[in-house]
């Protein structure tokens, strides 16, 4: 480990430690570095474990004042590229930024870990140095979603770190997300939903069918209400916190969105720069348009967070700026201090002994019906 | 048949007729019935059978004039609900204006049917009183999306007639979507491409890679250009013009993007009512936001396609007001004319031939391979 000049470490301090990795990122170090900043400037109970080429970071670091002190960088030769292929960086990633900040989270140098990086990577390789939380089938990643609601945000899992789930793999995303949700925006009681194609019962997939019904068994243990299906123009409903849906769909419903506003912000933009007129128009609108650009800014939705893995890992957006780096930090932030992981991993745990519990009972009233049929038997014979 | 005051009836010219089933709909006969004023008046090539209550639907054509000449009105005593179940509708549906509106198509008194109605019970009604295209698995519907492209439009499908679709299906889809493409906007050579999680190869779910090589294989028979696969927010590019997918997938992006445009339409009228201030700027800003808003008007949208029926169905939206209702018939109306049907009927056929022979090749290449082993053997022997 290197210290920082002054020799201050994470662990002298009461302060809560992000590992960063620096390198990940289609901006480079130098959002990063500026995005932690920025989060610096407003946080003084936080500090960091910056990974990454160490001359780079030692020269980006300088620049700002506000991180003397407690930022210590670790340095590591290599980067993940965006299209480096999980299985490589499995194999041969153990130079890179990435592998070195998942490493500082699981020797618990640090609260949380938080990366630019390749997607697919980080998660193979979350995997491999976090290991999965027990009886957790397959970790989801949770996306924040702008929401009429008072937060502001919901959150949607899982959005792609799987292509498929299963009716356990859904009840287990309903009980991580709501986890999540209650830890990252202080909500007691999340309101949990279901993404189908209709909110009548009759509708949908047989397994979303069968989801449903082992979410609402849960919500006790989950702590959180089941507010039942919920659709595509319900995902910024004031009505829902959590949306449940597996990663094929969750992948493309965020997509879509990000599409959509992309496409009315342009047709806006062209529509307040075709001519003269319109342009003094988009002068005298400045103040309400900036307002609107402030309240749909994709920066502050930034930062996808992985659960069901011993440790608490936030994905960037790749192309991220030093706000939305700074965005994605605070959650981490968040997640740590609340200690979230350990009562989350509780919660799973009490389902799956909650859903044992009731296979059993479903057994022992089986073999009792089949001792009632053997009763009428020998009554008959 | 009840003729109209004059006597003519859409067999004695040369207008296309559409089918119309004047009483479904959120808005009622008034908005239905002014939905074909609106048409009629843009088109002298056009006429009408409604379908509904006959002395509530002559009151309201008496209102335009325009429609003197051009609608017949047929009388059902019944209307499907908005919540009616499909499998009701289907046993004892049978005087209610949806069904007499199919039988109408059926009949070929017309040549194109739009309803408002209940979209289960629609495509149930359809497929009873229609039938699917000789070797059509499941028909599908596709909606139209706004697009960056020349058309202003592209068209996604599947987006709700079956919540799963296997890798033929998804080919199928693909056919009819560019027939439907292609007449609907006169585009000779529509591009086609998959959704997926990702745009690589390896990316997504086992029946989606083999859907891609069923999808390029068929390209020549389809006419069209398969770009590969695309993402959520590649909805709305300029390099895709028929989006295939299931049913599920389909009708979650599609009200995820009605949702997300709904949430940036009311945070902009928010902003621009706040204060006066921003009331003001609102009032200078009048005609560029008057602009945005008609391109992105959803009305202009309006318009879902049965496809892989003996018949064109149009859905319009349920809650349609007179410009939606009016731009459901004028897709239904060219699609009409264009006799596309036949032409996707054909498609759908040597396709399906191919595939066949493609097997048979196989088959045969499997059984030389055989014979070649066997010679080995004997070689070897």
């Amino acid at each position: 480990m290197t210290s920082t000049p002054n020799g201050m470490t994470q662990t002298e301090s009461n302060k809560v430690t992000i590992s960063v990795d620096a390198m990940g990122g289609d901006q480079g170090p130098s959002a990063v570095v500026e995005g932690c900043a920025l989060s610096a400037a407003k946080n003084d109970e936080i500090a960091f474990i910056l990974h990454g080429d160490e001359a780079v970071l030692r020269a980006q670091v300088a620049r700002f004042p506000v991180l003397a002190g407690i930022v210590d960088i670790h340095h590591s030769p290599d980067v993940v590229q965006m299209d480096d292929k999980p299985s490589q960086v499995m194999r041969r990633g153990r130079e890179t930024s990435m592998w070195s900040a998942l490493t500082a989270l699981r020797e618990n140098h640090a609260q949380a870990a938080v990366s630019c990086g390749n997607t697919g990577a980080l998660m193979a390789v979350s995997m491999l140095r976090l290991r999965k939380l027990d009886g957790v089938h397959r970790p989801a990643i949770a996306c924040l979603w702008p929401s009429r609601g008072k937060t502001g945000f919901n959150t949607m899992l899982d959005v792609g770190a799987d292509v498929r789930a299963d009716e356990e793999s859904l009840l287990q995303y309903a009980l991580m997300g709501a986890a999540y949700y209650r830890n990252a925006f202080d909500a007691p009681r999340p309101r949990v939903g279901l993404l189908n194609v209709g909110t009548e019962e009759h509708k949908g997939r047989a397994e979303i069918k069968e989801a449903a019904r082992l979410i609402a068994d849960a919500a006790e243990i989950g702590r959180y209400d089941f507010v039942g299906f919920v659709e595509g123009n319900d995902l910024p409903s004031d009505h829902v916190d959590v949306i449940v849906t597996d990663g094929f769909t969750g992948n493309v419903a965020l997509k879509t969105a990000e599409g959509t506003a992309r496409l009315i912000g342009d047709t806006l933009r062209d529509e307040l720069t075709v001519n003269l007129p319109s342009k003094l128009a988009a002068l005298f609108a400045s103040a309400p348009l900036g307002r609107l650009r402030k309240r749909m800014d994709p920066r502050r939705m930034n930062g996808g967070v992985f659960l069901g893995l011993n440790g608490t890992v936030v994905k960037s957006h790749g192309s991220a700026d030093a706000t939305g780096v700074s965005a994605a930090i605070k959650l981490a932030f968040t997640l740590a201090r609340s200690g979230f992981q350990d009562r989350m991993a509780e919660r799973l745990a009490s389902a799956a002994d909650a859903q044992q519990e009731n296979v059993l009972n479903k057994k022992d009233r089986n073999a009792h019906d089949g001792e009632a049929d053997d009763d009428k038997q020998i009554g008959q014979s």
